[in-house]
């Protein structure tokens, strides 16, 4: 029989349906494996016990009575520190806001329960979304359960470290400039990084407003697609969001890439001197198995990875700095080293670099649409160009995103999934991203779940015991 | 009979048809008018007869032909010399581009061609839609019709002069800050400003991208309605282009305001120190016109005016200073005075002061379209605080808007028509806005329209005889 932990959203669903398994049942498992390896793994910031079995008491006596919420109903799910959360701590993993108790709930966290899940807690980040991985914050950085001696990516750290643990089937991350997509490819989960507009972010302590995207890092593609189900819709109330149908996002799971053009972003990282050659091995590979399974892969020319990267962390920096420039100056403190040390240069940018930087987003924008994704259904590119480094590989000014070629996306505002592709020989795992026209999601997952099953390493988990065992 | 320059478009476009005139003999006396004129108006940088001449006779051919492009065709118009027009010099009214020839039509051109309109001309303005009334650039500062002491308001200048003097019945300007309702209002003219994102300002020289709107200046609201029905619609490579249906701008021309609710917001402008008494008591006036007409009017609160002013302020001069920053460092001297000091200033605004102005803008954009644009469905405003000023009344650092109200609709967006509601002692016109919701021209249209019937006000002209005898 398969342990609960490792029942898929759908699977439980069933199983929840047909009467065969309780959420209380499922939730007091995943709590028991918390409360065993969280010690070790510092996922969490808070977890909500009490408020998670009365969420799966409401949802059985909703199953019971014959009301159906859908896919997430009776769902244990886990949300970063930064989602605003009626009633709960919510501290964004930093002192500045310790006490922080909202008086309302982020509109995802409105539609999970809506849709009847089960909230297990808060999920560890760098701070503010931005700082990390630190020892100097007032809650310690999670660590990598394929070795705890690696650090998990940020700045959604806790929620990778928590799918990859299996504590859990879903765990909400934000995404400024890769947030979700690398933890994702450094703990073998899958991410995605949806649309820029397609889910809210209202009640999201934000990093970034032109560059933040909140999405799901799940045990599964499908998993993803069901999330996505639940939290995806038009917010009046959040400027960026996009008044565009919602589709149903399971609907290419199993059509396969028969006929589908993929290209192959090649060219754009293999010179940059980070690339790992085990990573470059692993998305060649990647691009054989999509031709194998009857894609026509292609390499496409990419504009310069380094005018990306330029254009949003002046973008990222000048807005983080508006937002957090009264406790930066009232309390410096407060803040961690790094999260300072990377707001802090925010404020000495001008009016007019940041306007040239939102006029760069907007052509680099056109020249990706108009170019590879008009050519292409989908691209294929590495998510980070090396494995997952040892926490102690941290020096005072090193940027944990140097190896990511995430940002891409964050200025595009395209969708960008990452699944899992294999292993380093250290036995760290591998990521990819797999890019889609704007609110093409579908698509991103249709690609996605053809690899996943094709290559077979997404449902991978790590055996914890070492990690446990040196505890 | 009424004279050829008398013609509204309406009543030219049935005599076009009927054959009772041609275009090429409007044509003709409107280019006799401006000869006869512009020594002592200025309102134009470069007039084309020849285009104009070609044009009309491609109109009256089209109308021989039995071909119908809509009501622009066979009608003459100008534009603000800051649009682009395809191998004729568009100066913006500046030394920076004397020798500047477009190889292409900005959108608002090409929808006059496609319509059939005739081009007389490219009008004066402030130097680059900011620098004026100046003595220090290539062209004079156009003058007001009415009299030519005084100036015509900016930065639409030559637009406003232009349609005061019966040289056309409708001329394109371009609003950042008041520009075509300032020119209006001192003028005499009616003039809008259309809602942010209805007309593509695409090959039009930017001044600030967040707060520029093209529209035209008319002889009536009736000529203002149908200019906008030629020039509207989506613009997919305008970024800031609405995709929204063009409604008929002129079906609530004859609909009165029985029933209206109109929001006066008198408390906004009476204690400004520039409000001059002669301007409230015709807006007095105004506001108990529309009642006695069977309008509901009520007086309404607005944000206070400073905040607008700084919002609209900050982004304005940090996205000039953006566009220009490059011929600003090497070429100061190619720039007026006027211009010079305008736009240099946005150089030292921080990018977080910028972000902080665009966040005030949403902000005070909900609060007058959640408040007074939810009870009203239109408001009632002064345009200007004085009448137009005499030319040799600007000091060194004079701001022309000091005593517009007009910044205000800049910031968020709603569409604002200036309409003529009377005269100062010394003659001079006095006008006032009618600010409707988002998209809702056609609101703004059908209440200037019962004003302007019920004051008539709205068809005068200034007698030229006295200039042009001094002259």
């Amino acid at each position: 029989m398969t342990a609960l932990h490792d029942l898929s959203i759908a699977e439980a669903g069933i199983k929840l349906r047909e009467g065969a398994l309780t959420s209380t049942a499922l939730t007091e498992a995943l709590l028991a494996r918390i409360t065993e390896m969280e010690p070790v793994l510092n996922a969490f910031i808070t977890v909500t016990p009490e408020r998670a079995l009365a969420d799966a008491k409401q949802a059985d006596a909703d199953f019971a009575a014959g009301i159906d919420k859908g896919p997430m109903q009776g769902i244990p799910y886990g949300l970063k520190d930064i989602y605003g959360t009626a009633g709960i701590r919510t501290t964004c993993h930093s002192r500045v806001l310790l006490d922080n108790v909202p008086d309302e709930d982020c509109v995802v966290e409105q539609k999970f329960k809506d849709g009847g899940g089960v909230l297990l807690g808060k999920l560890g980040t760098f701070e503010f979304a931005l700082g990390g991985p630190a020892f100097d914050l007032p809650f310690p950085p999670a660590r990598n359960p394929w070795n705890t001696d690696h650090q998990t990516g940020g700045s959604s750290s806790g929620s990778g470290a928590a799918i990859a643990a299996s504590y859990m089937r879903t765990a909400m991350g934000s995404d400024t400039g890769g947030s979700i997509r690398g933890p994702a490819a450094y703990c073998g989960t899958v991410g995605i990084k949806p649309t820029y507009g397609r889910v809210s972010r209202r009640g999201i302590f934000p990093l970034s407003y032109t560059l933040d995207h909140a999405g799901p890092l799940t045990q599964s593609v499908e998993d993803a697609a069901l999330t996505m189900q639940v939290i995806s819709g038009h917010d009046p109330l959040d400027p960026a969001s996009a008044d565009v149908p919602v589709p149903n996002f399971s609907e290419g799971l199993d059509a396969g890439v028969q006929g589908l053009r993929i290209g192959y972003t090649r060219a754009f990282y293999i010179h940059n001197e980070m690339a790992n050659p085990e990573i470059i091995a692993a998305l060649d590979k990647t691009a054989e198995t999509l031709a194998g399974l009857g894609a026509d892969v292609v390499e496409v020319d990419m504009p310069s990875w380094e005018l990306f990267q330029a254009c949003g962390s002046t973008i990222m920096s000048s807005e983080a700095y508006t937002i957090h420039e009264a406790d930066l100056k009232t309390r410096p403190t407060a803040y961690g080293r790094y999260a300072y040390q990377r707001i802090i240069a925010g404020g000495l940018v001008s009016a007019s670099d940041y306007i040239n930087a939102l006029r760069l987003r907007r052509e680099l924008t056109d020249i990706v649409n108009s170019g590879p994704l008009t050519a292409c259904d989908a691209l294929l590119a590495p998510t980070g160009l090396t494995p997952a480094n040892r926490l102690d590989d941290f020096g005072r000014d090193a940027g944990p995103w140097k190896g990511m070629l995430t940002m891409v996306y964050n200025v595009t505002g395209n969708p960008a999934l990452s699944v899992p592709i294999g292993f380093s020989a250290n036995g760290l795992p591998l990521g990819c991203q797999i890019v889609g026209r704007p609110f093409d999601e579908v698509m991103c997952f249709r690609v996605g779940a053809a690899l996943e099953a094709a290559l077979g390493v997404a449902s991978s988990r790590p055996d914890l015991a070492p990690a446990l065992a040196a505890e």
